[in-house]
């Protein structure tokens, strides 16, 4: 059992930050992400594109944004379940919480903050009939651990950046890669488009366009996948892994059976106080919530974050009082043992 | 007459953002502040020292922060009325305000955006009767425009880092530099203390310390100061400027008087919403207004302020439906005619 301060579901901008406001409360936090990194949306829909609207930055890549966010957060030495969805909640008789993962895995905490932005990103599954046997067993929706699939044969489908940028990753790792789309053209960044086009050329990816997996084959695991390329007979081709790379798509998902207030696929929220659902103890932040006015903007989130955590502390610690201090003036302590603070002024004689 | 659509009293870093989201939104702006440069307390109280909890900033010196934000809101290029005091304002009959400074300079908005953080930034004054007869005439509580300095002898009094930094600045610009404190030691950057001593040394700057001025002579402007050294009889020093710089200290002055709903030194909004006071059309955001669970940080003056130019908007525009786009999807489009845009995807053959 995991435990915690403040149980985050969903490590885009909005739980990233919530863990630094947190921190400066000297409250603890854990996040589990159905992606395998974090960065939510930032980083699964559009980790290369500039963002202008974030304070104080003119233009930030998606990317960098959250690896900034990640920096900033450090200090507080965030727990992380990642690459599974939260399922249940049930609540405890102390009024604190479980949380429990399709994987099993279980957190308690105090404190539930739900920053599941559009929802959990679940992969577009291609229609192949018996796909389903061999999840985990050679098909892999999105590539968690790259090391996975050292000297091994791979067959990767789709033709966006994901499909592109993978096989061009996993040329340095895998045994062969060989890229499968519908379609001869591919959507993605010029650069991206162009280094396939390159390693194609020299024979480090084979293309098969346009062409579709029909089928797998395979005693228990994925030994082979079924090829259809337009106008011809159908080949099996033998590989370790096919990896189809549709895209992620966002699903509010189990948290709508929570028994919370949903309005419009999001999570009615106390916005004149803390951003508090109906069930107390429990807040949802950034774009999974829903107020009169709502922005689903990643600034919003950032403000959302900070009151909820004093809220959260109040309910944690009923009997303190919280006095602000601006971290200008006090300094930022982490749970490593780090100290980062202004330097002081100097009281001297000038003679 | 100034004319504008939002008109924001405040050019601190709520103020500045403001004009950002109501440029996205093709609004514009002007910015009315009693100091001399944008920043608000950034940029006068702590300039030097670093923020830790601007998101995605692990550190930024507030300066940068002012910077920055001036960077970004350029595009939509803001009108400024520095160095003057918002003092009255009158509804029109079509629902529109006017709002005039100090000085006598007039604004006309449909809109009025109140981001004056603690107040406005007055000087505290030292005790010497006679000085305000020779305000403007040679004595001067801030630095607006440091050409005015040129080739003139210069007295300055004060003992922090505005009296430090303008000290050493003015080296360059004016015939004699003469700094008096009350003590000999000084309390500011190690830097700025150990540069005076330096120029001290070096005859630049003449330091009469432990010492006050204690009256001004002169027929119609400053012709000379009288100080009293410690233990000395006063002398009268020839000077053609007088420049205290004990600190500015905020007011929430005039303001007080508009009629808004005032609590404990702040402006009532409502916060469920969009940050409106008590008068429709006059929003207050940032440091100035008041609410439950309400925090003074930077961050959340972000927020408020892109909540509250969505309701100006539909104020402005009653009959228009605004439908948001992401900045990374739709661009920036500047009134300067520049245009930000994200590189597009292209759709390109491998073969
Ligand atoms: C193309 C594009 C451009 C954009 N441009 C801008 C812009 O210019 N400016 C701007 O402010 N915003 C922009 N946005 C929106 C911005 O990305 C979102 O506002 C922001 O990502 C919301 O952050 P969040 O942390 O609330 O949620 P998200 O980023 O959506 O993160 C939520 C995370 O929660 C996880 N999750 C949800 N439910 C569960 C569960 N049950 N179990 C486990 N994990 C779960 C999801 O997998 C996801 O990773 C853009 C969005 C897109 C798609
Ligand atoms: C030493 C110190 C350290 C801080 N550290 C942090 C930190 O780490 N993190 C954080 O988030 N915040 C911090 N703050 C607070 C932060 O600076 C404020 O929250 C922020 O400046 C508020 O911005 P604002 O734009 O709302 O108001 P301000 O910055 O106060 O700007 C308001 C402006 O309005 C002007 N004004 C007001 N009334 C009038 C009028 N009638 N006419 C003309 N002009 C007027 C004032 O002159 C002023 O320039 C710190 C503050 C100080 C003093």
């Amino acid at each position: 059992m995991i435990k915690t301060d403040i149980l985050i579901i969903g490590a885009g901008p909005t739980g990233l930050f919530t863990v630094f406001e947190a921190g400066l409360l000297k409250l603890r936090c854990h996040l589990i992400d159905a992606l395998p990194q974090p960065g939510g949306q930032c980083s699964e829909i559009y980790p290369k594109k500039p963002i202008y609207d974030i304070p104080a930055y003119p233009e930030i890549l998606a990317g960098d944004l959250t690896d900034k966010l990640m920096e900033q957060i450090k200090q507080f030495e965030p727990g992380f379940t990642l690459g599974e969805r939260a399922d249940t909640i049930e609540k405890q008789e102390d009024g604190s919480f479980i949380v429990t993962t399709n994987k099993g895995t279980k957190h308690h905490a105090p404190v539930v903050a739900i920053a599941g932005g559009l929802g959990s990103f679940e992969p577009r599954k291609p229609p192949i009939p018996n796909i389903a046997d061999y999840e985990d067993k050679g098909v892999e929706y999105m590539i968690k651990e790259p090391e996975l699939y050292r000297d091994k044969d791979v067959v990767i489908a789709g033709g966006g950046d994901s499909a592109l940028d993978w096989s061009i990753f996993l040329t340095d790792v895998a045994k062969s890669v060989t890229l499968i789309h519908r379609r001869n053209e591919f959507r993605g960044a010029l650069d991206s488009v162009d280094k396939v086009q390159e390693l194609k050329d020299a024979g480090k990816i084979t293309l098969i366009t346009p062409a579709e997996v029909k089928g797998i084959v395979g005693d228990g695991k994925v030994e082979g996948v079924l090829v259809e390329q337009k106008g011809q007979e159908p080949v099996t081709l033998k590989t370790d892994h096919f990896i189809p790379l549709f895209g992620l798509a966002p699903k509010l998902g189990p948290i709508a059976d929570w028994g919370l207030e949903i309005e419009k696929n999001a999570i009615k929220v106390n916005n004149a106080l803390d951003y508090q659902t109906n069930i107390p103890g429990i807040y949802a932040i950034g774009d999974v919530n829903t107020y009169p006015g709502k922005l689903k903007l990643i600034l919003c989130g950032f403000h959302e974050a900070t009151l909820m955590c004093q809220s959260a502390y109040q309910r944690i610690h009923p009997d303190k009082k919280y006095v602000m201090k601006y971290t200008t003036v006090g300094g930022v302590t982490g749970f490593d043992g780090t100290k980062k603070e202004a330097p002081k002024a100097v009281v001297k004689a000038i003679n």
